[in-house]
């Protein structure tokens, strides 16, 4: 890797060099809102662990290891760290939450009461009986994270294309990797400084009443040989792939491990099953082990760490290639490393100098390579803190803990606060709530079911679930293969519906279609007398519409035909309907919500005006902007105080107690109406009736929308005067359903997740 | 129906009176282009004839009937009467076509060469062979025009309510359709007289070398007691629907008649299987059966006649209630008509009194009731007419006979003509030419194999397609039940679709997205050296596209990220694929099709100027407007300039003999480019790698452009520099893939057909 830093240091290089791909894997353990630790079963609600990519359990039964899919972005991959955290979460049962720390809360006194994690696998619990037995039950309850860490392929291939050392492409990407792997080894104490966050063990932690414990505290327990760590007499080379090879095959061999995975390095290489394909094939990213869990960070590290530790990494790529002896740099690593994680946290590190140094050549990389303000300034600060050891992590716990709180009742109440803001908007999901509120509870139940997500389009909402082999694509949430591609082009299209249902039979509005005016026009006596509505035939707002409850003049039909000619080439007159308006949301053959929908409205308290009315309403958590909130807020203009006038209002009337007003004419949540789930009291007659209408549709998944003029007369489809259908639609939103202004919800992103894989079942 | 004349002259009556349901049923004779008959069996490309419900064989197996769905207008009606005898047209073999007149050809001197209807029932063959038996063969080899006719279901309803003789609905239904019908017996003279257009028999119909004949010409041989009757004694009863039911019982029972359809009269009552059912339900509509084929109609029958026919019969039911008995009505009424049909054709009536009566009364309703112009000009037409013979078919039909030709000469004549214009424009179909051009294929499929059709949404190309029980919606030719939705949505996405098709390793243009500006132009280095386009991510149109073939400048590359920016909110850059763009139309798994596209072009004469090639290449019939021709017309705008400009040209430059110039960058067929068929030079490879690919994306039916730069190269998917796939449509455009500009042609709405229909096979 010659002149290695003048490569990077090109332009056409910056981008490639900042490109990466992350994976994280990160630990906690389940306790009660006390800090004692979870008596009870990983959670059912995630189905089956043997398969579950994205929530596990680590060592034992209540700890709980979450894990990011490979991402190439950091805020990609804390997005998913933020979702799955909430996700497990709100798993949780009442009075449990996730134990902030990498230490493990006060551990049970008798070692049966540690539960070993109850997996499928008789080899999974013979492994952790085993660990157990080697390391001790107590040391495996430590949690942390792993930093799986990749450059971008482009830079690797560039490199090797700008290079003429070595010719196989393969090679050099391995040659790469264990540099950057032995730096990091080298100089991973930096890391330890800045990161440790495990000062201090709980009762317990310690079996042999402290005798092998460091004198507590110290900046990382976890990170010293007081931690997680093999046997001293544990070496593996990183020299080459072959020495990394051989060296764990032999341990396996003497039985100094029990298998590879046990094999404890703060840098394992990764990119094949065994470290024998690895050697064959090639490193093809390496994991980052010692990262203590943050704290002070709601899901255990911050998005400016994973950044951090990326520019670290590629620091390790930048550096001159090592002088000394590969083995002897690692060991000294080791050395230095344990040396800083064993320091006071509040005390100056032993290894400013070479501190110093680190972090002026690192800062000078990040000049070179056109590192974003916010880069630049994280490593001054890093500068700083390397001489104020109480802005560390370790430092900042121990400042609070020296204000008198003991560490159990400080981790407590971070956790009591994370918990709480898991449920404080129920609605959205951390890391997604820049998409629509549908795909956020798609995308939730999803990761909480172990089927996996990738978001191939934001803007789009466009996400690939994968379950297994089954894949399946879902844009807007119930945009899926489940329905076929004519049903909702057939709904798109008033006229083609009610012919559809017509033809079977259904209770729909009947009605004529005119392309020209005088052709409408001409049919006036085809209507006369009957109660009409007069509209385009495609659009949905409202506008052109004209309703004669009672029947037109004929000049009145003429003005509405006209009108309704201003909107659109086609138009439609259709009888009217008289009833109640209901939603009814079929998936699968089965009706599995109804809502009616309530027009804007507030209800008087006969002190305060509407505007004050209307201003509390608003303030319900629920109401906020389009597809984003389940509801949205009620609006105070021009149509609303029309539609006050007509009453006798303004917005500045004082409202008698009890009486409601209407603010909108029409129901729609989005003009800031109510939405009640009427599921439960929706007799089965019409919940049959919906759920055959849309299989006349062909359709699996359809919101269709009926007038019922009274619901507690039984019906059948052949009793047309008990209801009407007058609108069927493939994109139903589905957060009205699932949270209500009244009534319980239903959560029908689950049944179309169900619908997509009834393997689930 | 009392003061009927009054209640209908209501102008809310209007519209109700106006509508109606027609359905016709059409025979025709197969002959050679000489005007023999046909020796070759029903065309066997018509499929299964058991079950075709538009396309049958009546008595002889030359005799094609051809069959309309119930259409609500007359013009509906129309378009499948065209369709249909264009379908027939073009599936007729070489050198056979359709004899214009009621009355057949030439008919062979031995009754065993007119062949009866090959059927498949052994009851229709024997029921053929009976008539033939009964009535001579000759006789049944007549042809000619069977309208079936319902008035508006709401005028009937409506009138039922506005009066209180009787009291049952579906009595009253049937009386107003019986007093419609002994109407129509006892003034269908005047349609005849009008209609009639068999005036001279060919050698051969009369067997008993005359005897029984007329002394011919007369208006209608066909209508005469010389034509398609029963016996004299054969007589049914219109006075009630009780006795028209047992007198048809009676005559079946007594053997005067074999089957109840034996009944030969001019109108039969319709609206369920049997004369009992009827009785039973009701009459629904009535079938009008004395339409000879007029010849100078390409189809048979003109608008004008169904129009006219539906007004007459509307007189029919506004005439005052009838003084004179029933029976005898009908009697008087068959004498009158005989009476006509064997006046000679050029000659007067003899019955001008009660013409003139009816014609007036038929024009006051016609006024009375706000009848357009052209039914008033219509029927004043026929005040006329009453009074010059020369201008009722039979009359036009002798003059021409007068000048000198034969009766079989001119019919070839007429026959040779309609069926030269049924090839005219072979890739339309008349009566739906409004439609896409592919719909307009679909439906010529359709009708041709005997699936049902109907026309859900004309502007939305919307049809509904029925097999029996089995129904399919098509829009647009080819959006189908066979494709799920998530599909289309993938493929309307290019990065989706990329994603998807890259993740089953196949070879996609590499390339990123970018949804800022800022972040893109960061990327330069990525691009730097290669060959890239960058474009806006969802436009179609060529707007905001730069190409860097051999890689582009700094500056280039963020004037190329702007320009992009200005057309979307997303962009992409990609590497720059070199070869050439096919056009793969994959369906049910296969390809089927493969073109090439070919920016507009002229090649040179050595004479001609750039705009004289353009305009005679525009000549070509297949050039037209956009989605109604198979390829389109170069045009000489701006673009077409700038290009020529290029390349040292201007409109005005005589191009040198053999040289091509384009006139467009672009390929597209909508821009004048040309299609050229490539399915048999294709290699499977290719052809394999895009069904491959399209199964990938889970697409049914798939128009999938792959670049190539060389076909000659064997290809798997994983020859990633052998192809690139660059883009997947939903809605291929077919038209072009079967009437391209050079090459054979594949019908793909015939796959599509079969996709949809595999019972077809």
């Amino acid at each position: 890797m010659k002149n290695i830093q003048h490569t990077l240091s090109q332009k056409n290089y910056h981008p490639l060099f900042k490109g990466a791909k992350y994976g994280i894997e990160k630990e906690s353990q389940r306790v009660t809102l006390e800090g004692t630790l979870a008596k009870t079963d990983h959670p059912k609600v995630f189905g089956n662990r043997s398969y579950h990519p994205t929530i596990q359990t680590d060592f034992s039964e209540t700890q709980v290891e979450m894990i990011t899919p490979v991402a190439t972005s950091s805020q990609e991959v804390m997005a998913y760290l933020a979702g799955i955290h909430e996700v497990v979460r709100r798993s949780l049962p009442n009075g449990e939450m996730l134990w902030p720390l990498s230490m493990p809360p006060a551990l049970p006194q008798n070692d049966d009461d540690i539960k070993i994690a109850k997996l499928d696998k008789p080899e999974d619990v013979a492994y952790r009986e085993h660990l157990g037995k080697v390391y001790g039950k107590r040391k495996q309850m430590v949690s942390g994270i792993h930093y799986n860490f990749e450059f971008a392929p482009e830079l690797v291939e560039r490199l090797f294309e700008d290079q003429s050392e070595i010719t196989d492409y393969v090679t050099f990407r391995t040659e790469l990797y264990l540099k950057v792997s032995r730096n990091y080894l080298r100089y991973r104490w930096l890391i330890t400084y800045f990161m440790g966050a495990s000062p201090q063990a709980e009762t317990g932690y310690f079996s042999d009443c402290g005798k092998n414990a460091p004198e507590m505290p110290v900046r990382s327990i976890r990170n010293s040989n007081f931690g997680y760590t093999n046997d001293e007499s544990v070496f593996v080379s990183y020299r080459s792939i072959e020495s990394y090879a051989q060296n764990i095959q032999a341990l396996v061999s003497s039985g100094a491990i029990s298998e590879e995975k046990e094999f404890y390095s703060a840098v394992r290489l990764r990119g094949a099953e065994t470290v024998a394909e690895i050697a064959e094939k090639g490193i093809g990213y390496i994991e980052i082990r010692n990262i203590d869990n943050n704290p002070f960070a709601i899901y255990g590290l911050t998005a400016e760490q994973i950044e951090m530790l990326h520019y670290f990494l590629m620091y390790m790529l930048w550096l001159d290639d090592e002088t000394v002896d590969a083995d002897e740099l690692v060991r000294e690593g080791e050395r230095l490393n344990n040396q800083v994680a064993l320091e006071k946290p509040l005390s100056q590190t032993a290894l400013q100098a070479e501190g110093r140094t680190l972090l002026a050549g690192w800062l000078a990389m990040a000049e070179a390579i056109d590192a974003s303000d916010n880069v630049l300034a994280n490593i001054k600060d890093y500068q700083d803190v390397l001489t104020k050891p109480e802005l560390t992590l370790a430092g900042r716990w121990m400042t609070l803990l020296n204000e008198g709180a003991t560490q159990a009742d400080l981790a407590v109440a971070f956790g009591i606060e994370y918990q709480a803001a898991a449920w404080e908007k129920v609605y959205r999901l951390a890391g997604f709530d820049d998409l629509e509120l549908s795909t956020q509870m798609l995308i939730f139940d999803s990761l909480q079911k172990g089927i996996g997500v990738e978001i191939l389009d934001r803007r789009d909402q466009f996400i690939k679930l994968t379950y297994g082999q089954h894949v399946e694509y879902v844009k807007n949430a119930n945009m899926t293969s489940l329905d076929n591609y004519i049903v909702p082009l057939m709904m798109e299209n008033k006229t083609v519906t009610k012919k559809v249902l017509a033809s079977e039979n259904f209770s729909v509005p009947q009605g004529k279609e005119y392309g020209s005016a005088a052709e409408a026009k001409e049919d006036y006596g085809f209507f006369a007398g009957k109660g009409i509505v007069v509209k385009p035939k495609s659009t949905n707002y409202g506008l052109g519409i004209s309703i004669f409850k009672d029947g037109a003049t004929i000049e009145g039909y003429e003005k509405a035909v006209d009108l309704a000619f201003d909107e659109d080439v086609d138009i439609l007159v259709e009888e009217f309907i008289t009833g109640t308006e209901y939603r009814f949301f079929v998936i699968d053959g089965q009706t599995e919500s109804v809502i009616l929908r309530i027009p804007a409205n507030v209800t008087g308290d006969g002190q305060s005006t509407i505007a004050e009315l209307v201003k509390v309403k608003n303030q319900d958590e629920l109401r906020g902007e389009e597809y984003r909130s389940p509801l949205h807020k009620i609006k105070m203009g021009e149509l609303e105080a029309l539609m006050l006038k007509e009453q006798g209002y303004t917005f500045d009337s004082v409202l008698p107690a009890g009486e409601i007003v209407y603010l909108r004419e029409n129901s729609n949540v989005s003009t800031g109406g109510d939405s009640i789930d009427m599921t439960a009291e929706m007799p089965p007659c019409y919940k049959d009736i919906a759920a055959q209408a849309v299989k006349a549709l062909g359709a699996e998944i359809c919101g269709i929308d009926l007038i019922i003029p009274d619901i507690q007369k039984k019906a059948t489809i052949a009793t047309h005067e008990a209801y009407s259908i007058i609108e069927a639609n493939f994109n139903p939103a589905m957060h009205m359903h699932a949270f209500p202004y009244r009534g319980e919800g239903q959560r029908l992103s689950l049944n179309v997740l169900h619908a997509l894989f009834p393997e689930l079942n």
